[in-house]
C-alpha cells in the first residue's frame, strides 16, 4: 500500500493547517454550511461547494497520539493503517480499490489530536463512500495475520521518515525536551521500540475505545444539498450504535517552566545546518481571549514570508541565511508551539543566525511593532491562505481539526474578525509573554563534527 | 508534623543508598542473615547485629514515583504522608506518640522505586512496631478532612525544598529532559499543579492496589534472632490478606537516544554557579553482567573523593574550582543515571569548569584507566561504604533498596566478588560506551543575567 497516502507525518500535517487556518473566510463571509449531531452523537458539518462536481468525504475521531497510553506510541496511528484492513461486508483493499476505479482520491492522516480519512469522489458515488466509511467505523475485522505485516509497513515508514531524515531526529527529541509533561512529547508515528511490540489487542483496545459516531465528526464539502446529505447520514452512520461515553479529554498539562533549552544532533547525512527555536504557548482552545489571534499575526509580521521581518533581515539585509520563517501551531487541544528557523548562508554559522533571529525576536519584544505592520501581516496573512478556499478539502480540514481540538463552526465563523481586532499592542505583549527564553527549546541541526 | 521525617528528596537519598550500596560487605562476608517469605507473599529479611541492644524494622513497598499515572504526579508521596493518619485500631498519630514516647525514631521516604517506613527501637518493643505498621499496611483511613490540610503540607514541602532551591528547580528539568520517555522525568514529590490536584480517591486507590504483603518486603535488622523474628512477623503481617496479583512493573523504556542536549537556569538566588552533566546509562538492574560493576569503579576513580581524578585535576592542581565529584545512581529498577558536577572558584567561569570536566571524562575514553588506579578505587570505594555497615538502618536501607529494584538477597552476597573482578579495560569501556555525548544532558546553574 501507499505509505504517502497513509500518513502525514503530524508536524508537516500541523504546520500545513496553521496556514490554511480560518483565515480562508476572511475576505467572505463564512460559507452557508449546515451543522447537525445524529442522534447516535455523530456531528456533521455539510459545506456546499457548487464550483465543480466533486465532493469531499471526511470522518475525523476524537482520537490521536496525545490520547495514547503511555509505552504504546505509534498506535494511533498504527490503527489508522490497520482501517484498511476490511470487513465482513467490504474484505480488505475492497473500498480502496473501488475509490481506485472511480478515479477518486483517499488519504488518512494521524495527528497528536485526530486520526481522519477521506475520499474525493464525483457527487453520486456519495452515498457508496459513506456506507462504506460508516460500516468501518465498527466493523473493522483484524486478525494476527494482517497485523505483523502492517506493522512492518509502519516500521518501515518510520525508517524512512524519522531515521533517515536528521532533521525529524532532532524534532522528535527537541519535542522530547519542550513539552515536559504533556503527551505532545511522543512523536505520532512512535518510538521505534514502542511500534515493534504494538500488537492486535493494543490495536483492538484502541479502536473500541475510540472508534464511535460519538466521538467523531462528519465533514462534507462539495457539490452536494444539505438535505440531502442529512437523509444519507442517517442511512448510514445513523445505525451505527452510540458508543460508551467518553471521559474528557485531560491530559497531563505542563508544569511551570524555569529553564531555556538546547538539543543538538551532529549527523553525518546534514548538508545545510539548520537553526530552530520553540516556545510553550498557548494554542486557540488554551488561550485568554484574543491571545491565540495575537500569535498569530506575530507569527506572520516575524516569519512569514517574503516580506516578514526576519525574511527582509536575514535573507535580503545581511545575506546571512538561506531561509527563515516562524509558525505558530495554533490548532491543538492544549498548549502548544511557536517556532522560528533558519539556515545559515554563504560563510555565515548557525550562530549567526541565531542571533540574528533572537535579535529581531528580542525587537518585537521591546518596541512592538506598527500598526501598519499588523494591518498588512493582516492583509499577508489572509492572502497567503486563499488557497485554502480553493481546494475544497482545505475547507473541510479546516472545519473537521477545529471541532476535533475543542473548538466550534462559531469560532470558524468569527474567526475573521477576532484576527482583525488584533492591535499592535497585542502582538508586542504576545512576544513579550510568550517568547520567554524559560519556555524555550533551541535546536541545532549540524553535520558530523 | 516533621517534615523532614517524613520526606527524603529522591536525588538526595538515592545518591546516600549509592555510596551506601552493598559494597558495606566488602571487606567481611555477608552478615548471616535470614531470608524467608510468609505464606501471604511477603518477603522477610533479618539482619542479626548484636552490637547494641536496638532494631531497626523496616516495610518496603515495591512502588514508587515512577509507578503513577500520568497526570497524578506526588501521589505516592502524597500517599506516604498519609499513611500517618491512622486506622480503627491505632488513631490518628498513636503510631508516632508511641514511637516518641519509648525514645524511638522513625522515617518514611518516598523514591523513584519503593517508599519505605521505619522505627528504630529497643529489642522488645519490636512486636509492637510490628502489630501496628502491619496493621496500616491494609486498615489506613482515609477521611476528606485528613487530606486537604496534609496537601497544604506537601505544597509547602515542595516550596521549601523545590520552588525555593534553585539547585532543585534546575535538577527538575534535567531529568524531564534526560528521559524522553521513562517515568523517572517525573519529580518523585510531584509538579505542583498536579500535587494541587490530589485527592481521597487518589490516595485510596493508590493505596488499594500497591500496599499489600506480596508487594512488600520486611526488614529487619539488630539485637533479635530470626526465629523469634519470624514468629512474630507470623503473627503480625502473616495474618494481612494477600492482595490481587500486580502485574510487572513494566514501564515505558528510553528510545534511542541521538542528541545532546543542555539545560539552563538562571536565578537571583543562585551564589555559586554550577555544572553537572547526567548520561543515561543502565542500572544493575538493566545492565549486561560486569557493566555496572564497572560505572561504580568508574565514578570512583572519576571523582569519588579527594583522591579521584576530578578533585586532583579540578580543585587541587588547576585550581579553578571549589567542588568536583561524579557518582553512579546504580540502585534503580530501570535505566538511570551517571553524574559528574563542579562548581567554578575563583575567577575560573563555569566554561572553564565544564571543559575541565570533558576533558577529564575524554581522557578516560581515550586513554582508559591504570590497574593501580582500579586498585585503589577499589579500595576507597569500599572504604568510603565501611560506615555504611556501622549504622544497622544503612544495612537494612541495602537489603531494602535491592530488593525492591529487581535484586536478590544473592546479589548482595556475591556483589563484593563482582566488584573485584572489574579490571582497567572495563573501566575504559564502561566510559566509552556509556558517556556518550547523545545520551547526555549538561545543566547550568547561574546567577541572574
Amino acid at each position: 500500500m501507499d505509505l504517502i497516502r497513509r500518513f502525514s507525518l503530524c508536524c508537516a500535517l500541523a504546520a500545513g493547517l496553521a496556514l490554511l487556518a480560518p483565515a480562508a473566510f476572511a475576505e467572505q463571509e463564512a460559507p452557508q454550511i449546515e451543522n447537525f449531531t445524529l442522534d447516535n452523537g455523530l456531528e456533521v458539518v455539510v459545506i456546499p461547494d457548487h464550483r465543480a462536481p466533486v465532493v469531499t468525504h471526511m470522518v475525523w475521531y476524537k482520537v490521536g497520539s496525545a490520547d495514547e497510553e503511555p509505552g504504546k506510541s505509534g498506535i494511533a496511528h498504527f490503527l489508522e493503517h490497520l482501517m484498511f484492513k476490511g470487513t465482513e461486508k467490504y474484505g480488505p483493499g475492497v473500498f480502496s480499490a473501488r475509490i481506485a476505479e472511480v478515479g477518486g482520491r483517499e488519504n488518512a492522516f494521524t495527528s497528536y489530536d485526530y486520526t481522519a480519512y477521506y475520499q474525493q469522489v464525483a457527487p453520486d458515488l456519495l452515498p457508496e463512500m459513506m456506507a462504506m466509511e460508516a460500516d468501518r467505523m465498527t466493523n473493522l475485522i483484524l486478525t494476527d495475520e494482517v497485523i505483523a505485516p502492517e506493522r512492518d509497513v509502519v516500521i518501515e515508514e518510520r525508517n524512512s521518515r524519522v531515521e533517515n531524515e536528521p532533521r525529524s531526529l532532532l524534532s522528535e527529541e527537541v519535542n522530547a525536551t519542550l513539552y515536559q509533561n504533556h503527551p505532545y512529547r511522543f512523536p505520532v508515528i512512535g518510538w521505534m521500540h514502542e511500534i515493534e511490540k504494538l500488537n492486535r489487542d493494543d490495536a483492538i483496545e484502541f479502536y473500541r475505545r475510540h472508534y464511535a459516531p460519538n466521538n467523531a465528526v462528519l465533514v462534507i464539502a462539495g457539490d452536494v444539498e444539505p438535505a440531502a446529505v442529512r437523509e444519507l447520514a442517517e442511512e448510514t452512520y445513523g445505525k451505527v450504535a452510540r458508543g460508551p461515553e467518553l471521559p474528557p479529554r485531560l491530559r497531563p498539562t505542563e508544569p511551570e517552566q524555569n529553564t531555556r533549552r538546547t538539543v543538538t544532533l551532529n549527523d553525518a547525512r546534514v548538508g545545510v545546518p539548520n537553526f530552530s527555536k520553540r516556545w510553550l504557548v498557548p494554542s486557540y482552545t488554551t488561550a485568554e481571549p484574543g491571545a491565540a489571534e495575537a500569535l498569530d499575526i506575530l507569527s506572520e509580521v516575524l516569519g512569514g514570508g517574503v516580506r516578514s521581518r526576519l525574511y527582509q533581515e536575514l535573507v535580503v539585509k545581511q545575506g546571512i541565511a538561506s531561509s527563515a520563517m516562524a509558525y505558530y501551531q495554533g490548532t491543538a487541544l492544549d498548549d502548544t508551539m511557536f517556532m522560528v528557523l533558519g539556515s545559515p548562508r554563504g560563510d555565515a554559522t548557525i550562530e549567526d543566525v541565531e542571533k540574528a533571529i533572537d535579535a529581531e525576536v528580542a525587537k518585537i519584544a521591546a518596541d512592538g511593532v506598527t500598526e501598519e505592520e499588523v494591518e498588512k501581516a493582516k492583509k499577508r496573512f489572509v492572502r497567503s491562505m486563499i488557497f485554502a478556499r480553493d481546494e475544497q478539502d482545505g475547507m473541510a480540514r479546516i472545519y473537521g481539526s477545529t471541532l476535533t481540538t475543542g473548538g466550534t463552526v462559531e469560532d470558524i465563523a468569527n474567526w475573521p474578525d477576532r484576527i482583525r481586532a488584533v492591535k499592535a499592542e497585542d502582538v508586542k505583549a504576545a512576544a513579550t509573554r510568550w517568547l520567554d527564553e524559560r519556555r524555550a527549546v533551541a535546536a541545532y541541526l549540524l553535520p558530523q563534527e
